[in-house]
């Protein structure tokens, strides 16, 4: 084998997708050693998506001091590649939820500092914004990040402020002037991988208030509040949300997203792989192996394995599943273009037992992939 | 993939060798239609020895009426095979532990029918006699077995007997006259996967005894009688046993296949392999698949995935252990001949979990590896 290409997402509670990366290239080396090996280590969208294109792209991870959830500053960073035409942005960088351990409180936190994140790299030229949703502490809708670019958000008494998720119904007025003039000629996408919309039972509030520390009291008047917020950006940004498919991601953010900067929501694998590149790299690969930690027929969409599975199919290049457990109904991933499944779990032992043996026992899966290759390929 | 040779050990536990070598066929059939498929469900020399033999082969099942452990008439049979020249014996066939479940007695019992078994097989002009060793209730060191087929066991009245593990240290003369004439011409092999000795600390009645059924006591005297017994087989028939290998297999028949048939003792695997003509047979295959309930660099010797390795390195041809577990050291495996080694493990679960699914997870195994044939060889 000539070209491998590698585009695994993580394992969860094992191994980081980079080191997954790592393990598969040290094993691919042992039985191919002048194999050309291109690294794709994929991220879902949350934490370790900037580092995720950087890897894949090389570029720049710039550091900015910007306003954390609770307006105080912050030591923060963003990620420039394709020669700094676009920016990656983790909406965690800003807005995380491990930033306010202590004290979480989706009424009072501000995605202010995401706004400013994409400030920064608008005003270093960058004219696609990638912003991965995930793992956020806020409900603000994104009002706070709009704030940062230049949105006005007025009460019924004229008064301008930069909303937060407790405040967000006594916005009677939004002015996007200073925004749109900011953000003119810019393309903003936003990953999100789930379909939650706005408001309402499955919207943003009711199912993800709670884990970021909202009581049921709080959660109805955070759901009050975007309800109440969607109707003055329908009126005043000429867009509605309310139907709209994963604009209850992120507090809202997914929706703040699509009506502050009239972004797309795709799913973080599609952003990753087409951002990156993945087709034209891959192209005359002989092999793709993607994977993660367990793959089933039900939760296909938006995997990386389904993704890259899907593109691996246009090119006509096998795709190698490597994963850790095997559920029922993978006929699906088959007709999706992955080609074969291989677990790495080589001991029937609980996964408590397994977890740390995890790199190992990729390893050898990987040597057995590897082995078999050899067997197989020899006849040619 | 034009031919390929399946020559797996069972499982022990969840699934039987014939069934794996089902399994097996039946998803390589999915992916390969046309192939060549040639069965060799292994089995070690105990129970089902003889249709292992049979499958592969071909031949007769033939049934027959000998005496039980207790010298009462039970249903036997053994196996024709090369045309009737090659008979095939399992001992558990004629004195096997299950047959005496509710009153196990070592002291008692007899190999008597194994030696009717071998008679008839004689009779009917078979000229290679092979005798499975494992899964036996008795322990009198094969002297039953003699003495049906014309051996004389004399005590020190000069009165002729039987003699029983009780009764070992009773004998004070052979004569193999009888026994001599009768298989004349006759080769004899002991499937025998054991080292220990015929008595001592590591010797038969010691180790394999109180499975039997024996206390303390009676393993001291059952170990007594074979020390005894072997002094007297020296003398009268002109072989030491006390030193050989194997020689405390089966209550002491490893010593009596030896000293009373002239037979060699062979590892199951390699008896069966050489019998059935495995390597003519794998010759010009594509692919050798063999396989057991677990693998290790400690265990290999005798097993399946060894002798089948060490033929198909002599062949050229690959060879993947498809198994249960994996454990350490299997870098020997592949020393050995073996080019992959692949778990149908597919979750991260306990044994007794999963056992109940080992036929779907080995289905699913094969089909991994002929999804992966099928990329490997389709640059072909």
């Amino acid at each position: 084998m000539k070209k491998i290409v590698l585009a695994p997402d993580s394992f969860k509670g094992t191994m980081s997708s980079k080191e997954i990366c790592g393990i598969m290239t040290e094993q691919i080396r042992r039985f191919y050693p002048d194999c050309e090996i291109l690294s794709f280590p994929i991220a879902d969208g949350g934490e370790g998506s900037v580092d995720c294109f950087l890897t894949a792209m090389g570029g720049e991870r710039v550091a900015v001091t910007v306003s954390g959830p609770f307006f105080t500053p912050c030591e923060s960073f963003y990620g420039l590649v394709d020669g700094g035409k676009t920016a990656v942005v983790e909406m965690a960088a800003a807005a995380g939820l491990p930033m306010v351990a202590s004290r979480p409180d989706p009424e009072r936190t501000t995605t202010f500092g995401v706004g400013e994140l994409i400030l920064d790299a608008v005003s270093r030229g960058a004219k696609k914004i990638i912003v991965g949703l995930g793992g956020s502490c806020t409900n603000d809708a994104g009002c706070g990040a709009a704030a940062a670019l230049g949105c006005r958000f007025y009460d019924q008494d004229g008064e301008s402020f930069v909303p937060v998720g407790g405040t967000l119904s006594r916005v009677a007025r939004i002015d996007p002037a200073g925004l749109r003039e900011r953000l003119a000629g810019i393309e903003a996408v936003a990953m999100c991988d789930i379909d939650n919309p706005f408001y309402g039972p499955s919207g943003a509030a009711h199912v993800f208030a709670p884990q970021k520390g909202a009581d049921e009291a709080a959660v109805r008047r955070l759901d009050a509040g975007l309800r109440a917020l969607s109707a003055v950006m329908e009126r005043d940004l000429g867009i509605s949300i309310a139907g709209l498919p994963g604009a209850g991601a992120a507090g809202g953010f997914g929706g703040g997203m699509a009506a502050f900067f009239g972004a797309g929501l795709v799913m973080g694998i599609e952003a990753v792989l087409d951002t990156v590149g993945f087709e034209a790299a891959a192209e005359g690969s002989d092999l793709i192996l993607t994977g993660e930690g367990r793959i089933d027929g039900q939760s296909l969409r938006g995997k990386a394995v389904a993704g890259v599975a899907r593109r691996a199919k246009r090119l006509g290049i096998p795709v190698v599943a490597v994963v850790g457990d095997v559920g029922d109904g993978i006929e699906e991933a088959y007709d999706l273009g992955v080609s074969a499944v291989l677990s790495i779990n080589r001991v029937a032992r609980p996964y408590e037992e397994v977890r740390g043996r995890a790199p190992r026992d990729l390893a050898a899966a990987i040597e057995t992939l590897m082995r078999l290759g050899c067997i197989f390929c020899a006849k040619k």
